[in-house]
């Protein structure tokens, strides 16, 4: 089972802190909300549902901690926090469905006494991460059923347990063929810059002892053209209302390659990730993030100090190359989301 | 102008420790062969060119300080070197173009005085080097009349000056395009996992202040797809009869990407990357190198310990993905290469 990557213990957001994976897992126990922004911007807390949550839990602590004795003055502060928080990564819509949620708890409950309010406030985080650890699990039997017995599958990025609650979206369905006693042979992209693959991936794979190997990003083509890979299974950061989907840089080149050689390319990604008010992947805000996460490799710098650098956090990978994207209702073609039940976590991001 | 790579220095090679960029310019004076044999293996010398250039001159090293009388004894000494040296790398066939042709040279000589002989061995290697700069220069003048002014470029790992004697085949042309007053830009490939491009080209290209841009390996894709890129050129390890090039690994993931974007993609090879015995790419041996390349980055481990790696160094473009091959003798269509003038360097090797 992998680890409760974020949760809420004794009044405080319990995170991993995901930058020093795979040397050390260390807890950190965080009650401080410009510390959490923090850790969502270094990538402490990382992955579109997982920092939805955190986003969550972050209304909740600054509602446990306020002085406020009238739920005007504590809507005010969830505000704020809201606003604050948002500012943290752009892409991912997670963030924003669950800042959006608590907001509207907060604001649809103004009449109950500021106590009751701040109980409330932390019981709507908690749901969240409750119906995280259910999505995750239906998403993984839903895929599951995409995989066969000596399936060989390739994943880009982390969209294991350390993106949500604790189990994982891509790799969620990995670990369910596994249970169901698949034999599968996983490859796994590093994906610079910031290695997710090799440090996170390949971790949450080998602990539940799926034969993993290790790629670069450059060699998931020639794999591909050897006809090794049958099936690839990645995340999302946000699900645009056509079915493109925003998901980590390279994930875009993967799915090209995945058309080109003719391999199934499957988006794993919780409703909350859909975003219907975007209506193309081209209107998906891409963050751009600093030249020495390229230039430098965990401190060492492997470029010259002066040379410019393109560091797009995320691509934007069409509808037309994905198979299908799996979500805890079903799975779907891209194409045809409105397919996808408009359940309340859709509507009421509107 | 690009430094001096690899050359003959006072009875010596000398050679730039390429590990050490772009941190540190040392020049190596080499003496002894197995120094050499380590300096390939390790990269410390490397592009198929400049590794043929090694190659020769290992066996100019081990003439000058052979104490062999006779000219029998000496071509016992020369064969066991050239058996050495091909032992070191397996894919670039420049090197053993290199070695048989020195090999070739003693054997039809020995009926020379041991010390003539030797004399003879010192020229034929120095030679190669004077043919390499002239090829070099012929390949960047075919090429630059492909390039426009304002062309955004693309390249993968580095096939520059460092590759080869001076001056390059893949950025030889970028450099002509340059003095010609060409205003180009050009995106790097970091090219893991030994990051030449962002070691080495990046390095050589701000050398001769050209605009350069780094990114990593997995966003090329992305830049296609906003029609940035308007021309790609990479260098060559070996390219085989039928069209079909290896080169680093990548350089297949960026011919696919190509096609599907409509960029052209260009090939820029000397003659002695040809290997005409060889019927298609399927047969070019391709290396694969150690588990910790990928696992650690200079040092620092980045990975699991106990994770597999897959790590070949190269991978192999079927020529129909190649707009053009940029050759000494002028641009040929990969598919149509008898049309290459069968010069000595391609008939000598049979």
């Amino acid at each position: 089972m992998p680890v409760e990557t974020i949760s809420w213990k004794n009044g405080k957001i319990r995170y991993i802190d995901q930058t020093l994976l795979p040397h050390k897992v260390k807890f950190v126990d965080c009650s401080s909300i410009k510390k959490l922004w923090t850790a969502i911007k270094r990538l402490e807390i990382r992955g579109a549902p997982a920092i939805g949550i955190a986003g969550a839990l972050g209304v909740a602590l600054v509602a446990v901690k306020s002085k406020a004795n009238t739920p005007k003055a504590l809507l005010k502060e969830v505000r704020k926090c809201v606003k604050y928080l948002a500012s943290s990564r752009p892409t991912a819509v997670n963030l924003f469905w669950a800042l959006a949620r608590m907001e509207r708890r907060a604001r649809s409950n103004d009449s109950l006494p500021a106590q009751d309010l701040k109980n409330l406030l932390v019981a709507e985080a908690t749901e969240i991460i409750d119906e995280d650890k259910a999505s995750c699990r239906a998403m993984a039997r839903h895929g599951a059923k995409l995989i066969k017995n000596y399936d060989v599958i390739l994943t880009h990025c982390n969209a294991g347990g350390l993106a949500t609650a604790d189990y994982g979206t891509a790799l969620g369905v990995l670990f369910e063929a596994k249970r169901e006693g698949k034999r599968i042979k996983v490859y796994v992209d590093e994906t610079r810059p910031l290695l997710q693959g090799a440090r996170l991936t390949a971790w949450e794979l080998l602990n539940e002892g799926i034969d993993t190997t290790l790629i670069c990003d450059n060699m998931a083509a020639s794999l591909m053209a050897k006809g090794i890979i049958d099936k690839i299974f990645v995340g999302a950061d946000r699900v645009a209302f056509n079915g493109d989907v925003a998901n980590k840089i390279g994930t875009y080149s993967l799915a090209v390659l995945a058309k080109y050689h003719k391999v199934p390319f499957y988006v794993v990604a919780p409703l909350s990730t859909f975003d219907f008010n975007i209506k193309t992947g081209r209107e998906i805000p891409i963050e751009e993030r600093s030249a020495d996460e390229v230039r430098c490799v965990f401190g060492k710098r492997v470029a010259p100090r002066n040379v410019k650098v393109y560091n797009p956090a995320f691509d934007v990978t069409p509808a037309p190359l994905i198979t299908a994207i799996i979500t805890e209702k079903g799975i779907f073609q891209p194409t045809r989301l409105e397919l996808v039940n408009k359940t309340d976590e859709i509507k009421r991001r509107r």
